[in-house]
């Protein structure tokens, strides 16, 4: 086993053995369900392996403590708090209501004045993100290219043949403040449904190019197949061809002769 | 001069070609006048030639005509309307009497209610961008690592060792929507203040991360001059060490026949 197959082995062991009881570094502590088709597709392959994921997700999240610095700059203090994470279409509906409660008021009159160092109720849609180990430069190149050709444009070749598969598709805006264990919102509640109806479009077009570059992904694979199924064949058709070329030029040349006669 | 350096000839002339009459293919047309001063160090660098950029903007986009296929894919009809951009901090102030006029009231009555297929107006708060082109994948892997450790935590090497630098600093929101020549606003116009001010925020942390960059670009070529000048220095270096070793061993086993005569 060479040394990239160790590395392999070692994370697919570190994965198989992550469950609820028993979370790895994320936030959510396991594979996201959606990614796994993708990830055992890539995963079968011998050039990659996964290193971390996203399958997609809504999130409201509550900044921690802030400070501004002389010049400008804010500083966050660390903490925050997640108020809703969810990977899964179906279950975004009414999300606002498990956050902010079933009567909840725009604070109109706050609007305006808030601070840069307010704790600001932060809402995003990411989409997948996936980062994969590969073998050699070339197995990172390949990737590379078939990801970016599924549209997933912000991806690029890290440090050591890391692979990061990125698309810009996201929303991401502030919603509301905390204060204490407050929270008021800053737009209309309907507008957080806006909210939930364009996540669920970004998901669409999310899962749609999930499934375009995992068909590419399984056609990397043929497509090595069938490099490989050449290189094997080329010795003996280079043999051929060079057969075949000789007896070309043996006639071409008796041809040659049988010109130069008529020609004399 | 070798291919690399007449591919960045070539690009520098087209540069110094672009002009407000005379654009390149970027909307704006020209580079970005807070970018001037990190791509001429760049461009001062052997090794690199910056291929496009954007130093950081606000934009508000009324989106094209779309349609809705079966299994929900939204399908945008390009057009659409840039009906604000700007690069700079200084001038995004009031922009939204600019872009909806001074009275305009929120449609609150149509919250909810937008359609997938509804044309929405998006605000938009973007992170410098930069791409490069390296002359060889040394080079390319000297910057991404850099730019990765200057924040712009969403890099990556491409095709061709062109670096793209990304660094993941946005706001992205739908804040209204057209209908004709008409622009509604969902959001309160108070709200639109609080994503000038979170873009202020941004602007300020974008400038500060780039004038970071700038600097480590500049150390880059420091290193860079010092490694070059300590290969030129290698061999004269080399030969000392040999001379030294060769005196101290022959020193040595003169020191040891001396030892072997008091051992005897």
């Amino acid at each position: 086993m060479d040394s990239f197959a160790q590395k392999k082995a070692y994370i697919l062991e570190q994965i198989s053995l992550n469950s609820e009881d028993n979370p790895d570094d994320s936030p959510k502590g396991t594979i996201d369900e959606f990614l796994k088709p993708l990830i055992a597709t890539i995963n079968g392959l011998d050039d990659f392996v996964t290193t971390s994921s996203c399958s997609g997700r809504v999130s409201v999240f509550l900044e921690g403590e802030k400070g501004v610095e002389e010049g400008g700059k804010v500083t966050g203090k660390g903490g925050g708090k997640w108020l809703f994470v969810s990977h899964d279409p179906k279950e975004i509906e009414g999300w606002e209501k498990k956050v902010f409660g079933q009567d909840d008021k725009m604070a109109e009159e706050w609007l305006g004045h808030v601070a840069p160092q307010t704790s600001l109720i932060l809402f995003k849609y990411e989409a997948m993100i996936l980062h994969v180990q590969c073998r050699s430069l070339l197995a990172a190149q390949a990737l590379y290219s078939t990801a970016m050709g599924c549209g997933f444009r912000e991806s690029g070749i890290g440090s050591n043949n890391n692979v990061a598969i990125r698309i810009s598709l996201n929303i991401g805006c502030p919603i509301g403040y905390g204060e204490g264990d407050n929270l008021h919102l800053l737009v209309p509640t309907s507008y957080l449904q806006l909210l939930t109806q364009q996540s669920r479009t970004l998901f669409t077009e999310n899962f749609r190019r999930m499934d375009m570059l995992h068909r590419a992904i399984e056609g990397l694979q043929i497509k090595k197949e069938t490099v490989e199924e050449t290189k094997e064949q080329r010795a003996q058709r280079k043999r051929q061809e060079g057969l075949r070329r000789q007896r070309e030029k043996m006639e071409a040349q008796r041809a040659d002769s049988t010109n130069a006669h008529l020609q004399s």
